[in-house]
């Protein structure tokens, strides 16, 4: 592959200035025509969060709420959500960003405040909800960096060109302005997302990226935000499998899942985060079984939460609820690193190959 | 500056092996001279850790245990040594790494292995304090990556050349093996270390690394041992002078300052990890003060924890002792964030050149 692959969505920019503007616009056509100026908030109660069978991940339905400047107490409210609005054109204008805590710094200077920065948190949400934008189009950043990439693409940030195989030992990472981001190049076949650095470093050392042609990326535990855009971009954009080996426990499980179908907190920008292509690669409590692993007990939350997933409509596919059932028969869960057991290399000289022959 | 900077540990391999090979040869010479072998492990009880004022670090004193196969109680933990040893030698030889979970499992095949990974972990450190020898040497890696880092600095890693301008938004992640690798050139007068990776990122964003020719650092809260090891190396091999600038409260202040002057845990390693010429540059209460900052009370927690720092000998010289009196004065602490109050760009266009020209 060598052609340049186009960002589809350099545009964006351009859509989130305009989404921004029709906002203030609507405000002042309410007043123009005699109106009360008001706004509908799609809601984000649970019962407005719905899982969207074909779309494989959560979404928002259609209730709303009405904020409206007739009633005394949504006043200040829209105030302050045209006041982030334009902010956020702002932003988006002088292509900066800024995080949540700095918005609610700088809104000191409104002259209606929030009393807490998790008023001004919910503004932010309410606004990305409103527009259907993400608050990274907005320019409002998350604080954390997402994951580490090791192999052989090559990607571009403005000016600058990064190849994830020459980035150093701990990769390239993804910064919160993953769409802003193009991918020029790459020479592999798939990516494998682990979750912890210690098996990153794992397979980095043993050379996977070779082995499996692959990328690595090292989620860092639960992944963030950027790093779930990150794998949906390589998953439709590239059209590379996406692959997440996790922990063997109710929690790596769930890792995977938010990856893969998406969390109903963030249902109304799950169709920018979710990737429902992705497989869950293992440790199942198959793996714990036939390879004969190192193992903890599971403990009480352990076993509350497999209950909970069993539940969860996003694990009711055969092989999950087999998997949930297998786990609390054995009452045991097992670690990634426990491969170790059969020495270092073990888990990428044997397990990953076994694996993704038979995925 | 343009001659490759020599990274002058880059013998520390060799050093480590003999070390190893001379634990071993000590256990063997006992026996050929028919004495009961044992070991002198240096202790790290409390009455053990001093703080050394010629150095500015806390140092392990001169007591010792001693572990003897006279002893029916430490045979076992002399025969985990050997084993632990000899795992290390193999990592060192071979030029790979393993982190203390793996060793956890790995020790499952030797037939002497740990009840939890604690024990390990206590026994990997038993032996880092024996050699005088830190656990990266011993290729025992901390799961976690160090900071991030922005700027015009070239390093080597292996075979690859880094520019830390041109590794992305998010800079290049200092890597656990982080001693592995060589500084080859530089075009900066200084390093400037923050807190969040929020203010690092504003920082990238209002060019500070042009502005103040410096490398910034995202240090992710407290600072792991590569990022202490890096600054460490480019306060002495560069001679670069290194700030520190974190949150307005006792606990930025003591991530600065555990950067400057290592902790009392780590005695055994301050030496390795210590940077007693870093200062801190902020946020102080006499910044809360002149910059009129948003605050928040000091909780309880706050106040015990200042006291505590008060009475700390790395706390005590007369600006320290000035800065925590002051804060308990006027009862209040701020975020670096808060500088937003006057506009994302103040902190970068006003504060630091402030803070730096009084320095």
């Amino acid at each position: 592959m060598t052609e340049k692959i186009k960002n589809p969505i350099n545009n964006r920019k351009e859509i989130t200035i305009n989404k921004l503007k029709g906002l203030g616009q609507s405000i002042i056509e309410d007043v123009e025509n005699k109106e009360i100026p008001s706004l509908k908030i799609p809601s984000r109660g649970t019962g407005n969060i719905v899982y969207d069978e074909n779309k494989r991940y959560y979404v928002l339905g259609d209730r709303y709420g009405k904020r409206s400047l007739g009633n005394v107490k949504q006043i200040k409210k829209i105030g302050q959500m045209m006041y982030v609005s334009n902010f956020c054109k702002d932003l988006v204008n002088r292509e900066k960003t800024a995080t949540l805590r700095e918005m609610y710094y700088v809104s000191e200077g409104w002259g209606m405040s929030f009393s807490d920065q998790n008023e001004s948190n919910i503004l932010a949400e309410d606004l990305e909800v409103t527009l259907g934008a993400s608050r990274e189009d907005l320019g409002l950043m998350p604080e954390e960096d997402g994951a580490s990439v090791y192999g052989n693409i090559t990607l571009q940030e403005g000016e600058v060109e990064i190849n994830a195989l020459k980035s150093g030992k701990s990769g390239y990472t993804i910064s919160p302005t993953i769409d802003e981001v193009d991918f020029v190049d790459h020479n592999v076949e798939r990516v494998i997302a682990v979750e912890t650095m210690g098996m990153f470093h794992r397979m980095v050392q043993e050379k996977a990226y070779d082995k499996f042609n692959t990328l690595i990326v090292g989620l860092k535990g639960q992944a963030a935000r950027a790093t779930r855009r990150f794998l949906k971009r390589v998953s439709t954009e590239l059209k590379l499998p996406v692959y997440i080996c996790n922990d063997g426990d109710p929690w790596g499980f769930h890792i995977a899942m938010v990856i893969i179908s998406g969390s109903a907190k963030l249902a109304h920008v799950n169709h920018d985060l979710a990737t429902p292509d992705a497989k869950f690669l293992g440790v199942t409590a198959s793996d714990i079984i036939n390879y004969d692993l190192p193992t903890d007990p599971l403990k009480e939350v352990d076993i509350m939460r497999l209950k909970e997933l069993a539940k969860d409509p996003r694990y009711k596919n055969k092989q999950w609820q087999n998997e949930i059932k297998k786990m609390l028969k054995i009452g045991k869960k097992a670690e990634q690193q426990a491969f170790s057991k059969y020495g270092l290399e073990y888990v990428v000289d044997t397990y990953f190959p076994e694996k993704l022959e038979n995925i």
